[in-house]
């Protein structure tokens, strides 16, 4: 189980990876920028978590094999567009929802072990999945997508709730890590398929 | 007294959170959008100061009513926004710089709890002030406010020595911090009332 | 030697400041704006990686010549920019050179020392040279200059690398010293001279 959880984690590190190299080719970045990008975009949320939590060492800088499988989907990343121009948008938008679910409930679980307040770990959970996002999108000069686009935070949010409140109930390991990753993944899943979106806060410049 | 500094610490997480909430309906943010930039706005410098300071835990880390208070302040600026338009510019204005003059004093005195150098206190009590700000402005895709616009960090300058020069001097806390924030307030109104800025520094982009 | 060592990370702290005052200027920022962003360019690197190896405290937090030589660099820029127009160019590109390579030979030894993997001392050689530059550019709203220019960090991966070897082989402690800054530095100027660049990753927007 603990084997699984911590595949998934590398799947969701690859997947990030992914979606940080593919926003840096759209900046024309060279070699180096897309592997900075994607190593950001895959380990970003994870590093911010533990400094805030003082949760050290930081989980990447005694395993490179966080680093490792960030760059070689980077890598692989270009080679493949190289190759074959056209990525597969649907399987991305599906496999970075996967990754969304595994980071969202690490995060939690990992503010949890620190005994913190609930909000802190729903708030270190999200901070989790989206903070690589924001930054890849803050150093590309974008402005953040999740703050904007479908539903995205909003399916983090409801599984760290999910997965505290099981969690709480005593439910077994596998059983909240599971529902917990499942919650976030049909919320994100749904909100692609029919385009759900927060209402917006439109705010004119001098008002 | 503790009592009324925590009170003003509040409202100035209150504040920071409502212009970090106008900020992301300028720039027609979701609703997860516009609460996340306002915690950022409100909580971002003095997370920083507590990182580099190393001084866990982080503030809002175990104490849930920060949190709780940037998000209300932030739902309330949305509600106050679509029900009736007209935000008080003055007003908001005049909080800011009390919520700044409140920031910039707890800056500075965590970070003399410390020892550090008198240097890095005055830096660690402009940074409680006004990084929250710059991260708001750069998550936004803004050049930050605070480098260009009227006296803004000087305050913040004026205000951390003021009160570095009375602790020293022995004086009571509650003298100190109250002339140090009037210090920050004062310069502030000023600054705001007669549009004075510092000089800039032009520089053509190929010099 | 330590003495000399030291003298060359205090010049690395002038030159990167430098390079921020310049950036500011470009961006018509106010003197104070002009003083962070030279701050930031020179001490950014330095504390992030600090802050992820959790090596506290900070280095300048308790040296207040840090900050001082940084912020004299950038009022120096600001005068001299005003008293004689022209920069030399080329003159700030070579020093720039050095301080890269101070830079992240002092990044990779502060990283080993804390008996982490080798690929994590890299990337910490990496960080120390070049985050300070990143954080400027995304500060001032512009894509980070390298990634996109002349190879850049690719300098201070081969010189992160060579520095590890030497140690590794037990080479005396200036030896390795001099000869991974000079990989560094003859890596970056040869680069300059005959406009030697990583092949970008293109990708159109909507691929």
């Amino acid at each position: 189980m603990a084997q699984l959880f911590y595949l998934a984690d590398l799947f969701g590190v690859a997947v990030f990876a992914i979606t940080g190299a593919l926003m840096a080719g759209r900046k024309s970045m060279d070699l180096f920028g897309v592997l900075v990008i994607a190593v950001i975009t895959a380990l970003g949320g994870g590093t911010l978590r533990d400094l805030i939590l003082d949760n050290h060492p930081v989980s990447w800088i005694l395993n490179d094999l966080y680093i490792l499988v960030a760059s070689l989907a980077a890598v692989g990343t270009v080679i493949w567009v190289r190759l074959t121009r056209p990525i597969h948008e649907k399987g991305l938008l599906l496999a970075d929802a996967f990754g969304l679910a595994v980071f969202t409930v690490i995060g939690t679980e990992v503010a949890m072990q620190h005994a913190v307040p609930y909000s802190t770990a729903v708030i270190m959970g999200v901070m989790t999945g989206v903070a690589g996002g924001v930054m890849r999108d803050v150093i590309c000069n974008e402005i953040p997508l999740i703050f904007q686009k479908e539903i995205y935070a909003t399916a983090c949010i409801a599984g760290a709730l999910a997965f505290i409140g099981l969690r709480e109930l005593g439910t077994p390991h596998w059983l909240d890590t599971g529902l917990a990753m499942l919650t976030v993944l049909l919320i994100r899943l749904a909100a692609i398929r029919w385009h759900i979106s927060l209402p917006r806060f439109h705010l004119l410049d001098r008002d």
